[in-house]
């Protein structure tokens, strides 16, 4: 990770604020070959776009992206692919308080310490408009993940919004598309809307967990020591805005466990090694197993609010703030589709990264 | 990060394995008259080394540190810097078991499924002996932050073993230096002490959360989107040895807030913004805001322990597994040191990132 | 330098073929605080800009430079900078013929032995009119060089064409603008001119050698050892489309020196330490020592020309190939703006290292 | 390229100073079960060792290599391998002198006005030495490639000394090993040796070109337009020592030609495409055409000679100096079997980064 770059040989450059003229991301390292099109990676970006309904922001963007390069006919060359959003909603409005106060809770502060002006438009560059980019780009390495592993899947969801958690014993994966929280739990669905909706009349809004899952990921993906997979995971969803925890498989819990409890012992079944349980999340020494590789994440409330919050000016002077416009009162939400891009990345890279190394053969047992 | 390097600027990469003449650090990137010797590095490494006490691994290594290279006349020349520490105590022992089976949870299958080969003696590369490079690193780290950051302190502690967590009433800056768990919480200390002696006679093994707490570190540190600081500090701790989650100040409780209650509300004090608290951990937007900057990170409990574990051997036959051997029945006791390492590594990486980028300069507020 | 990125902290990644939409650069890296617009940026791709005499290539493409992001106010922000130039003059051709042949000397045969596919439209990304990408983020990286080091000036121009060289007697810096040859010696540009003009009715194409020259660089830049100046320099300029052979200073001309012919004597001036020559072209152990950087490049004649030649087909028929279009007959002229763009690019990104890694001090003589 | 690395996927760190107590290679990304010892690289690295013959520096370093890490039971592993040299001809000498004058055309001046600070001792970091640790490396590079491209085969040979150069009638594949000079022409061989010892006992010294070729190297290696092969290549060998100008195939002379005399015309062959020439080096659009690839740098004379030279002291007083003590009167000598340990390093980075992005398959023709 570099700054505005992240990935190995599947490389994704993102670029754009959030009122500027557009957006986009520069995917270097794609193989040659992938079948797709600018409507392959629309699907992916509608599942993101805001105003869906009236738990996400207002702000009504069409999110169309189109590929400027790197694929021809239909298919990538092997070139780099830039993947390009217009901006199309920029109101009008008065920037002049956002732009001499800080929000608390918000980058306002540090960019300005950092660079000492900033693009105090909605947020500028730590909007987090940045993530449609990133859902383009996962989009991408979908289309070649469905090449090259035609079995795996990537699903995320939420597990918990606020301190309201799922019922594990109620998980249905084809509940996921049917409500509007992307959550598995059909009664938590219910629970969670009357209590967002409240939130959002009381000018509040709410954190939330979301777990994304890579079914049918191979074994062998991963580079001990700095390039585990587990690693990457961690560094790509806590560079998702408002991110502050991460954990793989059992996660911060895996403290509380002994070493009885905690193994995931190995049987052999008809095509290959079982597990008995998957605390591990799927990875073991930085390298997959071919479990289900489970990765979770915590999103922080949006900081943009309308209760008044005390901060200063950039003259020092102590104020108060109230942040009006079109915000989502849980981000959370619209984090599950950008999640499961960065698991899409991830993977991609490492099969790329893999093969690269060692040809892709696995070590034969049995 | 890229397999065995770690870092932007200051770039790390280990090599070695547990059973191999010896292991080490290649440190790149590191500025020129910054005060260093053996000892003074050698000074980080006895807090990790293992056999200090009943509660960490028996094996006996003295873990003396050399400076092979990049080090003239006391001080560091701006050139790669190598750190190597021997090997000294590798028993001669039976090897033949724990070459054909593979320990639940460990990362013997997943090594020999990617690479079709392992170095089994010890665990070779994925052995935690390899975090004794990093810390070796970490020193280096700490001696230019010395001078270039004279008010920095980095200091890691243990306040969770197993289910035990530490009281944070009763938390003590000095108590950390006076126990074997480098906890904060003389109480927990003693309670701990016997919890721990029990499940060590009883074969078993448990788990941990350490706290790394960077006190003093200036605000404009990190960059947006990809080389965020908190992204960077999550890689770090995620690829340390059996870490299944990272947290970034309140982490995963983040997500049961509202956004009134995470606001750390700014006010103006004499030496610039001051905060009313500290949910964030002193990370906004990727940029460190002048804060601590507090990261959190969970340990699993050890793989190998001497209770019976089904499993398989190379040949796809089940079997049961006992691991023999001296190893650690709290691993995250000796974590506590790694994950200082880490965070200065981190640190020192993105402040000589924000001099090359910005020139180090500040936005002055007020 | 990375697939289609090149450079440390300050990154250019480079998207977009001959006959895809657009083309561009985005931008990683760009110190915050530097006075940037469009105009600024466009004054350099005016140079490269094709069709503006009979020495070039007819294709009308205004190369209009947007700056998409990463630019506020007329100030860069220290985010990425995306910078788009869309394609205009994309004719209607029929392509069955350069679809199916590959011609001598060009990238069509490895693409196609690489990838299994091409974007044969032009060349598509092996085309050159990906440098305008470079001379883009060159003029970036220009804006920032005039913050940082104002007194630094770089200027490119033909020291050959063909078997024709200048006469070093005649050297006129002001010659270089006024002719279209980018040559400091008037006699050259008129001798060429009948020489190309003939060459290019004939059906042929020519070589050239470029020389760029960096004044008033300060000492300090480059790191050894794979990250030497000249090695940075070197990769940037064999980068570049059809470019054979890079010389720093004396070049391949050093291999004919005696040690006592060879070496800049240093004196002791009012300012630091002066030269009785330059055949190191200004670099030293891979660090400027404040003299003139010097660099040399062949740029090898276009491969599209109008004389058939013998070559194969996709379905491996023997053939013979002539090329038709708007091709140059001689590459290197504007390759001149080019190479001063990859110089620019590289200075900018040492001076970034070098602050990053020593802070930009230097050491005292005298 | 990173200040002390080189390499995408195979990453060489290199560390170690002439006269410290070691120095060596840290070599990432190494695909596993490779079969690999310390003779074998011990083979390449006796080639490049001083002390051979007169025309060589007396130096007495036996380079005994010794492979710390990454390899077991005689295979590489996949993880980090640590190469060490260990420095043992380290004479006692008195450094005043060349502690406080700075040679003209050596580092001395730049490492001083960079770092502030060098380690003097026999040039420090930037002494010709560190290509024993390349040399290690290409070493092993040459095992991976033997197992991967078996037909492949590298060699080095110097084609000029001072003025004269080898007549290309003579050349003789079997006259290389024969000689001190590593020269393909016999009668070279004979008048050189009288020349370079002439121009010893003068206390002078000479400049050199090396040519590297790669036979049996398959298409499709390379990767436009910042990782061409031939961009790698100009980087790999602008970083030794003393090379001040790189070429691939008809180099600088490229510019000379014209474009029907510079096509490589193509036929159909019984196993793939032919080609009439070989201007291009084996390189088009920055992948290989299955051509050999031909490298060519120009080495500068050693600065460091008998005949006193102009300077100044660290004080900034004008003075002469004469470098004393065991220096190559010509070191392109020894830079023959650095050329090729870099030719290895790049080929073999190219084939595993085609393999991740492409997964090696080729573009079938005919």
């Amino acid at each position: 990770m570099s700054l505005n770059t992240f990935g190995h040989l599947f490389r994704v450059t993102t670029w754009g604020e959030s009122h500027g003229p557009a957006l986009g991301a520069t995917v270097d390292g794609v193989p040659p070959g992938v079948a797709v099109d600018e409507p392959m990676l629309q699907h992916w970006l509608d599942r993101r776009k805001p105003g869906q309904n009236k738990y996400t922001t207002q702000r009504r963007e069409p999110d169309a992206v189109r590929i400027l390069s790197g694929v021809f006919d239909g298919t990538t060359t092997g070139t780099s692919v830039q993947l390009m959003i217009a901006n199309t909603d920029q109101r009008s409005k008065d920037y002049t308080e956002i732009s001499q106060k800080f929000r608390p809770g918000h980058a306002d502060i540090t960019y300005h310490q950092k660079y000492g002006l900033r693009d105090y438009r909605g947020g500028g560059r730590s909007s987090a408009r940045e993530t449609a980019a990133r859902v383009a780009a996962g989009g991408l390495a979908r289309a070649a993940l469905a090449q090259l592993v035609p079995n795996l899947t990537i699903t995320g969801y939420m597990t918990q919004m606020g301190p309201k958690t799922i019922d594990r014993a109620r998980f249905d994966w084809d509940e996921i598309e049917r409500n509007p929280f992307w959550t598995p739990d059909a009664g938590a669905a219910g629970d969670w809307a009357t209590y967002l909706d409240d939130l959002r009349k009381s000018g509040d809004s709410v954190g939330a967990v979301i777990e994304v899952v890579a079914r049918g990921c191979p074994p062998g993906l991963g580079a001990p020591i700095y390039g585990k997979l587990d690693t990457d995971l961690a560094a790509a969803m806590m560079s998702i805005n408002a991110v502050k925890g991460v954990e793989i498989g059992d996660g911060m819990a895996a403290a509380a466990l002994t070493g009885v409890a905690n193994a995931d012992e190995i049987t052999m079944g008809p095509d290959g090694p079982e597990y008995s349980s998957n605390h591990a999340g799927g990875i073991l020494g930085g390298i997959s197993t071919g479990q289900d590789i489970v990765v979770r994440f915590a999103v922080k409330p949006t900081s943009s609010i309308l209760t008044p919050r005390r901060t200063i000016t950039v003259d020092g002077d102590e104020t108060d703030i109230v942040t009006k416009g079109r915000h989502d009162p849980c981000v959370g939400i619209r984090a599950v589709p950008v999640g499961e891009a960065m698991m899409a990345c991830v993977i991609l890279d490492h099969l790329l990264l893999d093969r690269g190394q060692t040809g892709g053969t696995r070590g034969a047992i049995g």
